[in-house]
């Protein structure tokens, strides 16, 4: 079988919505992208830092899915990374209300040794020193090199990220951050600076306006479903990146084509993610619903060109 | 043949764009949407009024499009709908500077004998009531009524448009205005509520997002074509609108199906239409041209959902 190796964050978030709160609850990046990935016929490994803090039913939660955790360390006495933010009405804004790095602050991550060879490395959103230390551990250049990140390491480590930029084959952005990113305003001009940058493919998340992947002079969308209500989009765009490594992971397909589809099944994983809090719902999420829904995007899309020229 | 009525302003535009300005240029809902249906085989007509300071070649650029103008009135003495707006960089968002209703403030439509039993009747943007007078003026119901609106008529006209858009088969309107008419936040909700008031068909326009088609449960959507540069956004709506009466009037097709690739055709138009000022595009394109990029708009959506399982 094939290997997607994953790291990212394993975190508390406490998530205030128009529609109600939680208090702290699983949350983090390497969490939503390995649940999503997980889907999929391919072994996912997690490189990650928990403190002591951590619950064992989430660990076995997260194993239960078939997710090695032999990356993830914990550290004695150490406490979790925590987040916690509050969405407005319109739920594509979002206030960080409190941020305690703990345990991430001083992250070293470690490659085990069997996922060394891993065919696809997806590193979520962290500092981009870290996704360095990742890709220098393995043993092979990975097949695919998928990079999530987003506005803060532009403000702050601009350098680094550029550099982790040019390692990759993949960068999945959102709409603003790939134009802070690139200087352009236009999405296809960003496109085209951010592939001088390094990425064969770019990746541009426009939320519940869906997704456009570019590559050379091309371009694919995936839409959003749209859906009768968006409860909590917390994590959704990690759900959408994990759908993403984990269908290219177990296709062993890296062409335009697979990534077409591997956007898809992003999105689809991404719209169960935001009907309930946290992480509810891809836990619960049975194999039949997500490939009706797959039928759902095909539907949402498909049209019938011959029926010009009546 | 197959004839469309479309009823709407023909008015002179002034326009500020980040890129540049414009004199009074040629404008108007139904110039828009008359230009783009005239793309397809169906025989095309215009109700609306302008001034005796109306150009007559604007009137023989119409006409030579094959659009019959037996619908125009011009009004001796009177001076022509004028309307004149800035956009902001952010071209979604725009401000009105100037609105002079001139020869509008009196429009009563006379809808031109010949063209009473057009099988298509397309509302643009206007005073309900003359919507309104319109449909009663014709011969036989159309097979099919198309409505375009604005949030300023459910400022001021609610009971009338309520009236209209019960009388209608297809609206066409933009995600903030189908929250404002159903007082709904979700699309998805907004579409369900805007059902029950009478349109079998209720198609949600997002700009540079793309367009949704609900009907019953079922729900399709039309990207936007991710261009360069948008030039002009003005009369975008209003050529998606027409492309979209235009199709159906030549295909004579009213079911789901036909409406799918009606609003692609429309799609297309538009993604024209706002690469230059006013109607300038529209009347240089060339059919090749659309066609080629009707072939773009099916590589943006067409993806492999066999590709799964691997």
């Amino acid at each position: 079988m094939s290997q997607l190796l994953v790291v990212g964050t394993v975190a508390f978030d406490a998530i205030e919505t128009p529609f109600g709160q939680t208090d702290k609850i699983l949350g983090g990046a390497a969490t939503y992208i390995g649940l999503s990935a997980s889907r999929f016929n391919t072994e996912v490994g997690i490189v990650s830092v928990v403190g002591e803090d951590f619950p064992q039913e989430d660990l076995d939660m997260l194993a239960g899915h078939g997710i090695d955790l032999s990356g993830i360390e914990i550290v004695p006495g150490g406490k979790t990374f925590f987040w916690s933010g509050r969405y407005h009405n319109d739920l594509n804004v979002r206030d960080t209300l409190v941020t305690e790095l703990n345990v991430l602050a001083d992250f070293k991550p470690v490659v085990p040794e069997h996922f060394k060879s891993a065919e696809v490395l997806m590193l979520g959103n962290l500092h981009p020193q870290v996704q360095i230390d990742v890709i220098h551990q393995m043993a092979n250049r990975p097949k695919m090199i998928i990079l999530d990140t987003m506005n803060f390491w532009m403000d702050h480590t601009w350098d680094t990220l550029v550099e982790v930029i040019s390692m990759v084959d993949v960068i999945t952005i959102n709409d603003e951050e790939a134009r802070q990113l690139s200087g352009q305003y236009s999405l296809v001009k960003a496109a085209a600076a951010i592939h001088q940058m390094g990425p064969k493919y770019v990746v541009i998340k426009k939320g519940e306006h869906g997704a456009l992947l570019f590559h050379n002079q091309q371009v694919f969308f995936a839409p959003a479903l749209p859906l009768e209500e968006v409860f909590d989009p917390t994590g959704a765009g990690d759900t959408f990146a994990g759908g993403l490594a984990g269908f290219i992971s177990a296709s062993r397909g890296y062409s335009f084509e697979h990534l077409k589809t591997a956007i898809i099944q992003g999105s689809n994983l991404a719209s169960f993610c935001v009907e309930k809090f946290g992480t509810l719902r891809l836990e619960q999420l049975d194999e039949q619903e997500r490939i009706q829904r797959l039928e759902q995007f095909k539907n949402l899309t498909q049209f019938d060109i011959s029926l010009q020229g009546a």
